[in-house]
């Protein structure tokens, strides 16, 4: 099909439900027809939109971070966590957990302005790569995925990305890897304090979460930054289940997706056993909740983007 | 000038300065040009898109909400302070200070469930006039500013609320009094809990406060929601500050407005008496601080919509 606006994605019933859904929410005068102003499209953002593998780029990010600080204090080089993360110990990063490992990644900014971090993160992405896939961590999206964004679009809806992630360096990158604008990424957060430095008005990360972007959470920061329930949301773990049962209690049509880490070959294989972000509940329980989930090996015929 | 975009606006330095402003920020290829994604502009809501006096519709909200909960529990009545709110004793509120008496205002929705708030607030926004311009709150929008968001909006600015008020409760009538999208509206929010009831996942509201919107929180929260200083802000109060102090650290061109209520025959004369948002530092130093002054008297010919 010369027109299709999802090449990427082959012919079944992940297509289908997606195809199917977004034509019966925008026929004007259709049963399930939705306004524009509601068409809100969630998307968590690590292993839903680009690779989580073997860990999230925020932890490779905090790696980078200890070691420009451990050149200016070494004793953070034999002091746990920092060691693990100093030493890219993988297992004892997973054995610490999801919220502990998130949260001192966080922190590592605490004492950085806005204004400092942006060239901070912007700097990280435009080097760093991923240590398997070999290409650079903004290259590591999906492809068919970056076609969604763009078919949801073209279709009246507005794309937001629901992560655990921190906010700043998702922004960092979201409007040129995904069209997403800054304003419509909701993650995690650190408070911050508000300075007059050398007469300019600057806000100063603190090493307090203000807020980890995941499971319940999730639908709370939809509420605060939003303001709507999305009708269409897409995750691959757990901690997205209570965002895609926030979509589907929409009072119309609604679409929940899940993504399943079923291809070895092209990507990695992994649900409930990935201590960082596990996949239990939502694909044992997913006929119930109502999600439809896509393969990766199945529903994919390309991964990433070529060259 | 029959195609001037701004009629409400009498012709003088303020109305200069915004029109000079949008010119060099739009000017391809110009010393102040700004790209559109970043041509963010904040408005603060109480007191400077709609009015604020006697005291701010949040205020009016909680009394409205008040008396329906004293119907089902008449103790309330004799309980400081929502005795306050219930005799509607805008002495002994203004007496409790704007922090105080917006945390009570916000924690009367303690219970209640997201969508049930949207139909509490779409209800009183549909009925509750104000008790002396004699009009629907809604249409005690000030029109130079609604033309002023068109304008902005028109040269590819996005136009953002940044408020002390409840979040939800601007959402509610935000798109269609100002064409402010709700994923564009920053405001004060409580905590919330998500819950399944009856199998459908909703947000409860709690009585605790999770953010009030004012003074250092504002650009605390503009960079929560937005990601982006803003390079237009405007305000009316002291509250309004450190945003328009955050705008105005914006590397390229930037401009802040203060609106200063000078006018009592078409809406009310206040500034630094008034506690529930008083205006006294920002006043004082406008020009040390780079404010452009609005004069609601001298710069505006029309002040509501009329009929």
């Amino acid at each position: 099909m010369a027109n299709d606006p999802l090449p990427s994605w082959n012919g079944g019933a992940a297509k289908a439900a997606i195809v199917d859904f977004v034509a019966r929410v925008t026929k004007r005068g259709g049963a399930d027809f939705v306004a524009p102003a509601d068409r809100v499209a969630t998307f968590d953002n690590d292993g839903t939109l680009w690779c989580e593998q073997p860990v999230q780029v925020q932890v490779f990010f905090a790696m980078a971070r200890l070691h420009a600080l451990a050149e200016k204090d070494p004793t953070i080089r034999e002091r746990e966590p920092f060691k693990a993360f100093l030493d890219h110990d993988l297992e004892k990063i997973h054995a610490l957990g999801k919220d502990a490992v998130f949260e001192m990644a966080f922190a590592t900014h605490a004492g950085v302005t806005d204004d400092e971090f942006d060239a901070i993160a912007t700097a990280f992405l435009a080097s760093a790569k991923h240590p398997k896939v070999n290409r650079l961590f903004t290259r590591c999206t999906y492809r068919p995925q970056i076609e969604l964004l763009e078919y949801l679009r073209a279709n009246g809806f507005r794309t937001f990305i629901v992560s655990g992630g921190g906010i700043d360096l998702i922004r960092a990158f979201a409007e040129e890897a995904y069209g997403v604008m800054k304003e419509h990424v909701v993650g995690s957060s650190v408070k911050t304090r508000f300075e007059i430095r050398d007469g300019r008005a600057v806000l100063v990360k603190l090493a307090d979460l203000q807020s980890f972007d995941d499971r319940d959470v999730k639908p709370q920061n939809i509420r605060l930054h939003i303001g709507r329930r999305p009708i269409l949301a897409f995750g691959n773990s757990d901690g997205d289940l209570p965002m895609l049962r926030y979509a589907k209690a929409s009072e119309g049509a609604s679409l929940a997706l899940l993504l399943h880490h079923d291809d070895g070959d092209r990507e990695f294989v992994y649900d409930r056993e990935f201590r960082l972000s596990p996949l239990v509940d939502a694909l044992d329980n997913a006929k119930t909740y109502g999600l439809e989930v896509v393969s990766m090996k199945r529903d994919w015929n390309r991964v990433f983007d070529d060259a």
